[in-house]
C-alpha cells in the first residue's frame, strides 16, 4: 500500500495524474461498493489471504452480490462462514461452492495445496466440539495448511492426550477448541513449544454461561503462549494459526 | 436429637416432666443465647464435630465471649476461621490458642490424632495458593484426620502432576486448590478414584474476576466426582473432606 | 495403573517385551480411538465405575458407536445421560436399553443390587425439580447405591422437611436439588451430619437467572460439609454421592 | 396536598391571591432551595415521617446546613444515616445528636414513644449482619415501633429459629437481615403470617459478590409474603416496616 | 400451630394422647403427601390464606391431583398462577376452574367480597406491563382486597401519573409494575405516604437483559418505603399488598 | 405548557374558569385515558414531535385504538416501531399505513420534506447492521430530516471509511451503528467535530453477549463527542439526532 | 484537514512541494511525538475545541511535557481531567492553571465568554452527584457555554423538579447527572423538547453496583431524545452538549 | 522429552537402567520439588525458553529459593513478572538483579540479542496503557527479540496510527494495547497481514469494569488475525509474540 502511495504521488508531481483523478484514487480504489457492502479488493494484496464472508445477518441475495463484486475482480477464492444449509441451497442458483454442514462454511473455487512451515494441529475436548474445530480446520486448509485432527482428548482423561503428546511436538501451531471447563489450552500449552490458539465452545449447560466459563478459564491460562479468541469462533482460530505458519514466508 | 424427642414426650407421659418444662426444653436447650449470637451447643452431638467460628466481622469480645459460652458447656476444643493477626492477638488475653498466620485460622484445645479411614491428600495450582490450602489442611486435622500436602502441581506442567499421581492414587479424598483457570480438579478428578473437592481461589488477575473464573472452570468439570465449595473456602473444603473420610465411623 | 507402568517396565527389563511395543503400549493401550471419540476402556478398572456418555451434541451414530466399541471390550453397563426421546428411539435400533424420560437417562445392561455403605436421600425443593432428581437418583441407582426420595420438602414450608427429619438422619450422603432460591441445602446441611450434595436447578424465572440463584445460594451455605455441582448436573451429583457412598470399601 | 392546591385555587378565584403569587407558591413552596440540596419541608405533612438525611457523600457543612433549614421550618426529628464517626464527631459542634456507631446512624431530637399496631421483629442469620439489624432497628424506633431483636438464628441450624417461633408469630412485620445465601427470609417467611421485609447484607466472602447473592436468593424466596430492599439497606427496611405497620393509623 | 403443640402436649400429659400417637402427629399432619408434592393443608390456619399452586414445570395430572388433596381436606379456593392455556383446558376435565389468559392465572371456587383495610391501586408504567399487573390484580382480588387498575402512567409522561394522584393518595398499598427503566416505583413512591411493592417485568429489549435493569433501579430507588419482589413476579406482590392491606385484621 | 399553566390561572383569577374546572383541566386535558393507554395529546405541542407507539406488546386491536384516539385529536402523523410483519399486516384493516420489514417499522401519514439544519450521516460497521440503521434512518426521515446511509465501514478496513471522510465531514450528527467490537464508534467520533450518537446492535455471537460488548466499548469510546443509546435502538438513535439536526429551529 | 489534502496535494502538482515532503508531511503534522505521547495538535481546527488531557495514569511530568508541546504550537487553552489534588499541586511548578478540587479539573489559559445557542441545564439526582455534575459545568463553561445548575431534584421528590420546569423549558440542551435509579434522565426526558444527555454515578451502594444500576436505567429510558455516556462521565457530557449548542455555528 | 523416554526405555532394555531407578526417573526428573513450589527444570529443553518466576502472591524468600534451585541447574536467565518496588528492593539482598518499575518486572542475567525472524511492533491506545506494553517489550526483549515502542496511537486520532503505518507493515507481529473501547487490536488489524496479539488493560473507570469492556471488545474484533490474553497480561503477550517471532527457527 505505502508504495501505492508514493508511486501515486510521483505521478501527480510528474503531472501524469490529476490533483482530482489522485483525490479519487485514493478513496475508492481499495474497495468495491455495492451499496450494502464495501467488499474489499485488496485484501489479498494487503493481507495476503483471499477474501472472507461472514454469512450470517447477510441474504442470499446480499452474499451472491459480494461473489460477483469478487470474481468481476478476478478473486476467484471465496470462504464464507456461518451459512445454513438453506442458504448454501439457495446460494447453489448463484455459485457453485462446496458447504461443509456440520462446520456450517462453504467454499468457492479449489482447495489449494498444503505450503505452509509445518502442521496445525486441531484437539478437541470432547465429541461435541467437533462442529468449532471443523470450521478452524477447513479455514486453514482452505489458506493453505496441512491440518491433523485430534478429536476428544479432554484433560478428564489425560492419559488419551498424552498418548498423542508426539503429534502435539511436531505441530507449529495447535488450535485448542473445547467447552465446559476449557482446561485443554492450559495442559497442552504446558506440552508443547509452539503457539496455542485456544477456541472456547459454547458447549456444555448450566454454569458454562454459553462458553463464557471456557473463555475465562483460557484466558487465565497458566501456561505461557496461549491466547484466545472468540466462543465458538472456528474461522478465528484457523486464520489466526494460518498466519503464524506462513509467517517466515512473508 | 430424635431420642431426646421420644425420650421427653415419654417423661411428659409419664408425668416426670410437666408440660411448660417441656416446652421451655424443646426450646432453650440446643444453644446458649448470648444476645449477638446463639452459641449452638449441639452440634457436637449432632453433627459429630466440634464448634467453628467464623471470625471475620465479629469483634474480638464477641470471640471471647462465644468461647467462654463454649467452654461453659464443656466444648474445649474450638477452630476459628478468619482471623486476623491483630485479633488473634487481642484474643490472647481471654483465651489461650495456636494461630497460623498463613491460613488466618486459630485453634483452641490440642490437635487430635488422626482417626479417618485414610489419607486427604491437599494440592494446589501454585504458590499463591497454599494460604487457602492450609486452611483446608489445618481444618481437616483439627477434625481428625492424616492430610498430606502437595503444593504447586498446577496443570501448565502436568507432569508434575503425574509423577505424583501414585501419592494421588492413594487418598480417601483430594482438595485441589486453584485459581487462575482452575483445571486442576479436572485433571485430578480424571487420575484418581475417590471424591475430589475443588477450591477455587482468588488469586490471579484481571479475567480471574477475583475466582469467578476458576469457579465456573470447576463446576463445569468434565470429570465425574467433582464437587465445589466458596471461592478462597478451605475451612469447607476441608471440612467435607473430613465428613466423607469419616463416612464409614459414623 | 502404577502397577501396569511398573509390570511393563520389568517386562523391557527382562526383554520380554521391545522398547518399541512398550512406547506403543503405553500411548494406545487406555483407550480406543474412533476418531471422533477416545473411548474410555480402563476406567471401570482405574476409577471403579463403568463408562458414562455425555449424550448431548452426540448424534445417534456416535453414541452407538461408542457403545460398540465398549462392547466390544466386555463393557455391558453404559449409562447415557442427556439423551432425548427421539434418539433414545433411534438408538434402539442399535443397542437395547431403558429409558427414563423425566431424567432423560439411559442405561445398557442390567441395574445392579445396592452395595453401597447406606443410603442416599435425594431430597428437591419442589415438584419441579424432580427431573433433575431422577437422574441423581438413576445414576447413584445404577452405581450399586439404595436410594431414598424425598420429593417437595422446600424450605418455605420447613415443617415438611423437619417432619421427614429422621429420614435424613439415616442417610450416608443427602443430595438437595432445588432451583430459586436454592435454600434447601442450607437448611438440611444443618440437620444432618453427613456430607450434602447440592445441585442447583435452571426452574424459575425472573431473577433466578437459568440458575445462577440457587447456584449463588447453595456455594454460599452457612452449613458445614456442603459442596455443590453444576447447575441441573444430576449426573454429578448422583456420581459423587455414589464415591462418597463405597469410599469405605476400595 | 391536594386541598392545598385546591385551597390556593379558591384563594385565587376570589381574589385573595394574585396569579404571580399562586404560580411562586406552587413553585418554591414544598423544598427549602439551599444551593446543594432541595430540602424537603412537606415530607411530613405529606408522607407522614420526619425528614431523614443520607450522609454519605454530602460534607459536615452540607449536612448541618440541611438541619438549620429544617429547624427553621419546625421539623426538630431529623434522622442521618450512613454517618462515619468522624462526621458525627464534627457535626457536634454544629447540632446535639445522639451517635450510633454501629448502625452508623444518628439521630436529632427525642425518640419517641412506640405508638404502631405491633412489633417489628428483625431477625439475622449471624452476628455479622447485626450493624445492618440496628440501622434497621434504630430506624424503625425513632419512627414510633416497637422492635424486638432476634440475633444470629441463621438457616444453618434452623432449631434457633423454630425455638423462637412464638416471637415470630407475634411480629406485625418481620425483617430479615442475611447474608452469604440469605435463606433466612424464606424460611421466617412460611413461618409467619405478617409481611417479611428482607435485607441481604454484603457479609460474606468469594461468591458472595458483596452480597448480590443473598439479595437473588431473598428476590426467588418461594415463601410468599417476602419483599426486598437493597443490599445493606437497612434504613429501608426499617422505614418500610413503619409504614406498615402505621398502616391503619392513616 | 403454637396452641397445637401446646394442646397436644397437654393431651399427651394427660394419657389422653400416647407418646407414639404425638410423634406422628407432629410429623404427618400439617402436610399431605402425595409423592410428587407435600401438599400444605394448614397454610390458612399458619398464614390465613388458602393455598396457591405454582402451575409451571407441574404436568396437569399433577395440578388435579393437588387440588384433589385439597378438596378432601377443605380447601375449596385455589389459585393456580403461571398456568398455560393448554394446561388450563386439559385441567378442565378435572376440575371446574375460571382462567385469565392474559395474566396466565386460574382460580378454583368463587372470588370473595374485598374486606382488606383500603383499596390496592396496581399502576404500570406501559401497556406491555398488563400481563404482571393484571396477576398482581387477580390474586389481590382473590385474597378478598379491592384493586384499582391504573395502566400506562409511566414516567416518560409524568403529567399522566401527577393527573391521577388522588387516586393514588387514596390507596393503602400501591403496587407498581414496570420494565424497561423501572423509574416508576420511585416517583410513585416519592409521591404516596404507603408502601410501594415494586414489580419490575421482563418488557424490554437490549440493555433491558430481561428485567434486570428494571429490577436494579427499583432496588435503589431513592425514595423511602419501596420494596421489590422478583422480576414478573405479579402474584407475589398481589399476596404481599394483601398481607399488608390486611395486617390490621389480623 | 408553561403558559398554559400561567393563562388558566388568569382564568381562574377573572372568573372566566370555575376552581372546579380548572382542578379537571390541569388532571385530564394532556392525554386521552383508553383504559390500556393514556395517549399523550401535547407532545407535539411539548415535544415538537408527533406520537411514536412502540409495537413490540401491544396488541394489533391495541395499537388501532392508539390510532384512533390519534386521529380524533388531529394527529394525523404516526410511527410505529418493532412492528412485526403479521401486525402490520392485520392492521391494514384498521389505517392505512407504509410498513418497513427491515426495519420492522410502520408509518401513518405522509413522509415530511427534510427542513433540518443539515445532514445525518448513518454509518454502520457491517451489513447485518441494516436493520437497525434502516429504524433510524426512516425515524429520522419521518421527523424531517435528510439522510446519507453509508454501510458496511466497519473499522476492520479503516481505508473504506477514510474513503468517505468529506462525507462525514459534512454532517450535522452522525449516527454509529454497529454490533461486534462497536468500535466505529470511535473512530468516526476522532473524525468529525458534530455529535456523534452510537448504537450498539445485537449482531454477533459467542463474546458479543447480545451486544452487550458493543455498547461497553461504546460507552468507554475515547473520542469526545460521542452518546450512546440502548441497544438496536435505531428509533432512539434517529430521534435523538432529530432534536439535535433541529436545535437552532426552536 | 480535506482541504489541507487538496492543498498539499496542489502544491505537490506545481512542484511547489516534492514528493517526500508531502509523504513526510502527511504522517508527521498533525500530531507531536514525544514519545510517551502523540500529542494531537489539529484538532482545534479539525473539532473547533482546545486539547483536552486525560490526567489519570499520566505522571505530573507527563502532562507538563503535554502542556509543553501544546504551548509551543500556540495551543494556550487546555483542560485537564480527574487530576488530583496532589497532581494539581505538583503541576503548578510547570504550568500556572486554575484547578476546582470538587471536579477534579484543572484549566489552563482564561475562561472565554459563552457563545453558544443556548444554556446547558445541569441537573442532578442528589448533593452527593455534584462531583460529577461540576466536571460537566466546568467542561461546558470552559468550551463557550452558559451553565444552570440544579443540583438535588430527584424524582423521589418530583415536585422539586416540576418547579423548575420553567428553567429547564429554557434549555438548549440538558445534561441528568444521577446515581442510584438514574431515573431522573426519563423524567426530564418526558418534560423538555431538547436533547438530554445522561450521566450515570457511581454514587450509591449495594445494587448499584458502581453505578451500573443508574447506567441501565438510563440505557432503557422510555423517553425520547435522551442519550447516555459513561458511569461519572461528566466531561463527555459537557463536551458533547457544547457540540450540540454550537452545532447552528458551525 | 520423548527422546528421553525412549532413551530411557532402551536403557532399561540393555539392563544399564533398572526398572526402579526408570521408575524414579519419570517422576522426579523434570522439576526441583522444594515444598512450596515444584521448579520446572526441563522447560528451557522442552518450550525452548527460560523459566519465569509469576512475583505476585509470593513472598521474597520463596522467590529467592526458586532462583537458587534454578541456578544449581544452570538456569542463570531468569524473569521475574509481576514484582513489587519492594520486593526488588529486598530480593537484592540474595539474588543480583535488574528492576524495571513501570513494568514491575526483574531480570536475572544479561539480556540476549535479539534473533527472531522480524520485529515486534508494540502499539498502545493511550499513555496509561505503557506500564502493561513495557511489561510485553521486556519480556519479549529477554526472550531475544527485536521490539518497536508505537504508544498513545489510539483509534480516536486514527491519524495517528495511519502516520505509522509503515513502521506496523514492517511487524512480524504486533501487540496492541488498550484499555476503555480497546479498539485499537481491530483497526491494527485491518491495517497489517501479520498476526496481531491484543492485551485489554484494566484502565479506564466507570463502564470499563476493570479492563472488561476492552477485553469484551478486542473478543469481538472483526479483523481477523487478532487473538487476545488476559487483562493487563503484557508477559503472556510478549512471550506469544515471541513463539510467534521463533516459529521458524524451531
Amino acid at each position: 500500500m505505502k508504495h501505492d502511495t508514493r508511486g501515486m504521488l510521483e505521478q501527480v508531481a510528474t503531472g501524469r495524474l490529476s490533483v482530482d483523478e489522485a483525490l479519487l484514487h485514493l478513496k475508492t480504489e481499495p474497495f468495491d461498493d455495492i451499496g450494502y457492502a464495501k467488499v474489499d479488493l485488496h485484501r489479498k494484496v494487503r493481507q495476503g489471504s483471499p477474501e472472507v464472508i461472514y454469512g450470517e445477518g447477510k441474504s442470499v441475495e446480499q452474499i451472491a452480490g459480494i461473489i460477483d463484486s469478487m470474481k468481476k475482480h478476478d478473486q476467484e477464492h471465496v470462504l464464507i462462514t456461518r451459512l445454513s444449509q438453506e442458504k448454501s441451497d439457495a446460494l447453489s442458483a448463484y455459485h457453485a461452492h462446496n458447504y461443509n454442514k456440520a462446520a456450517r462454511l462453504a467454499t468457492v473455487g479449489e482447495m489449494p495445496e498444503p505450503d505452509g512451515i509445518g502442521k496445525i494441529v486441531i484437539a478437541t475436548g470432547g465429541t461435541s466440539d467437533i462442529p468449532v474445530a471443523e470450521e478452524a480446520a477447513l479455514t486453514a486448509e482452505f489458506l493453505g495448511n496441512q491440518v491433523v485432527r485430534l478429536y476428544d482428548v479432554g484433560v478428564a482423561g489425560v492419559h488419551r492426550l498424552l498418548a498423542n503428546r508426539e503429534l502435539l511436538m511436531d505441530a507449529a501451531v495447535v488450535i485448542t477448541v473445547a467447552g465446559m471447563e476449557g482446561a485443554l489450552a492450559s495442559v497442552v500449552g504446558g506440552l508443547v513449544d509452539c503457539p496455542v490458539i485456544a477456541v472456547p465452545t459454547s458447549v456444555g449447560y448450566g454454569a458454562s454461561f454459553g462458553g463464557l466459563s471456557a473463555l475465562l478459564s483460557m484466558l487465565n491460562s497458566c501456561a505461557s503462549g496461549v491466547s484466545v479468541v472468540n466462543i465458538d469462533n472456528g474461522f478465528g482460530a484457523g486464520y489466526m494459526a494460518n498466519m503464524i505458519n506462513h509467517i517466515a514466508a512473508r
